[in-house]
Parts: structure tokens; C-alpha cells; sequence
């Protein structure tokens, strides 16, 4: 758990493409990889919302696993509590500080999302909508400490 | 293979979440995804021209095989050739017509972004390499015929 927070959080091995990466490259891919996580997650909601399209979940909940699941960590780099990415980030700079808080809202998503994955190849929808919300609290979790209002 | 292309063309099932999406949004999240896969597209290949790390690759080729059959031809939605998303779309207005050609390109992009991931996950370095070698003309082939030059 703690190797798994530590490596959340950007303390990268050598090697690492993150290293070379320009800080608004940085800030460019993580916006992206958020927003790509919120396009799966609308998806999930209208089809928990509206009629239940199994492979809809099933696709939408792998987008969001992938990415909780690919060390996205390491996109912040020292340094890049400001800048521009596609636009201005809004991360908190307490996300560079407290190590402690950031692995545990980071190990937390983490296990929801593969949870979501687990229950969106079942197909049951209830379940789904019950993993859904909890998901989301986790998302929502991490936004709270660490990204500023808009 | 032709309903695949159908699908991801955007040829999209009533009560499908991007039949009610803003084209802003729409757009704005094609580019997140891109941007996505790119980011680990560049990981893959970092990884190849320096210390080959498996876990490191497997995770990369698991979020572009994610967004590979996540079906992104529904971000296509017509009237959005033109339009911002993070930035003005780059997407020529062949691609919302030559139905065939995207079709196949997709598919393409689709079937070797499956290879990839499973030979990320041999941890053959040298077989990721060729590999990663066809996904890119994949992403090449559809780049040349339907999106313009920066």
C-alpha cells in the first residue's frame, strides 16, 4: 500500500520518461488523462441513469482503470503547482506536500476504480450504480483537498 | 469488422450519452483522449530507447488499448469539424464522410493497440519495439488523411 502511495505520488525510478517531460507537457498530459476519466464517467452515469448498455460500462469503467492504475504520479512534476497545460492548472500545492493525504485519496481511487471494472463486467446494473457513487466520492475526495474551486 | 467500423464512426445506439453532449465537449474530450494516449505513447517509446521496464510499458499499452476500444468514434458528432474543444479542432471534414476509409484506419489503430498490450505484456523488449513501431503508423495513417497540419 505504502510502495503503491509512494509511487502514486511521483517519486519516480530512473528512467523515467516523467523525468525528461517539460512541466506543460506535464500539466497538458494530466488535464487530459482527468478529462478523459470524466468523459467515462458521464458515459457510466447516463447508463445508469437511462437504459443499462453493458458493454457502454464495461469499456467506459476499463478507460478509467487504466488510467487510475497508470502511475499518474508522476505527471507532477516539481514545480508544477503553476503553469499551463491546455490551461492554467489548478492543482493545490499542498499535493507537493502532503505525501501522507495524497496516497491515501490516491490508493483509495485507485481501488475503486479497479472495483468499478470488476463490477462493470458483470453487468448488473444496481451494483454498478452502487460502485458508481462510490467511485465518485473518491474522485471527488481528492478535488476537495487538492484542486481549487474554478 | 463492418459493425465495428459502424460503431466507431459513431453510428451511436439511442440514449447513448454523446447524442446529448455539448460539440464543445465533445471535441474537448476527443483531444483529451489523444492527448492521453500520446502521453503513453511516449512512455512506451522512452522506455524502448532507454531501460526497458516492463511494469512500465504494460501500464502505458493498457490505457491506449482502453482508449482504443472505448469507442471514440461517438465523440465524432456532426457539425463538430468545426469548433473548440481545449483548443480548435484539428479534424478534416473528410473524416464525417469517407465513412469506409475511417473505417478502416480505426480498425487498424483498433487491432494493433490489442498487440500491443499483449506483447507489453510478455515483457519482450524487442518485440514491443516492432510493435510500437506498427501502433504508430496506425496513429500516423489516420493523422495524414484526417487531420490537418498544425
Amino acid at each position: 500500500m505504502k510502495k503503491l502511495a509512494l509511487a502514486l505520488i511521483g517519486i519516480t525510478l530512473a528512467g523515467s520518461a516523467a523525468a525528461q517531460m517539460k512541466p506543460e507537457e506535464a500539466i497538458k498530459f494530466r488535464q487530459s488523462a482527468y478529462a478523459t476519466m470524466a468523459w467515462n464517467m458521464h458515459r457510466i452515469k447516463d447508463n445508469i441513469d437511462g437504459k443499462y448498455n453493458k458493454d457502454e460500462v464495461i469499456k467506459a469503467a476499463n478507460v478509467i482503470q487504466s488510467i487510475a492504475n497508470s502511475g499518474m504520479g508522476a505527471l507532477y512534476l516539481p514545480g508544477t503547482d503553476k503553469g499551463k497545460g491546455w490551461v492554467e492548472t489548478r492543482v493545490k500545492p499542498e499535493l507537493f506536500k502532503d505525501k501522507e493525504k495524497v496516497g491515501k485519496v490516491a490508493t483509495d481511487f485507485n481501488r475503486e476504480a479497479n472495483e468499478m471494472a470488476k463490477v462493470a463486467a458483470t453487468g448488473d446494473a444496481a451494483a454498478a450504480k452502487a460502485q458508481f457513487e462510490k467511485l465518485g466520492g473518491t474522485c471527488k475526495a481528492c478535488h476537495d483537498d487538492f484542486r481549487t474551486k474554478d
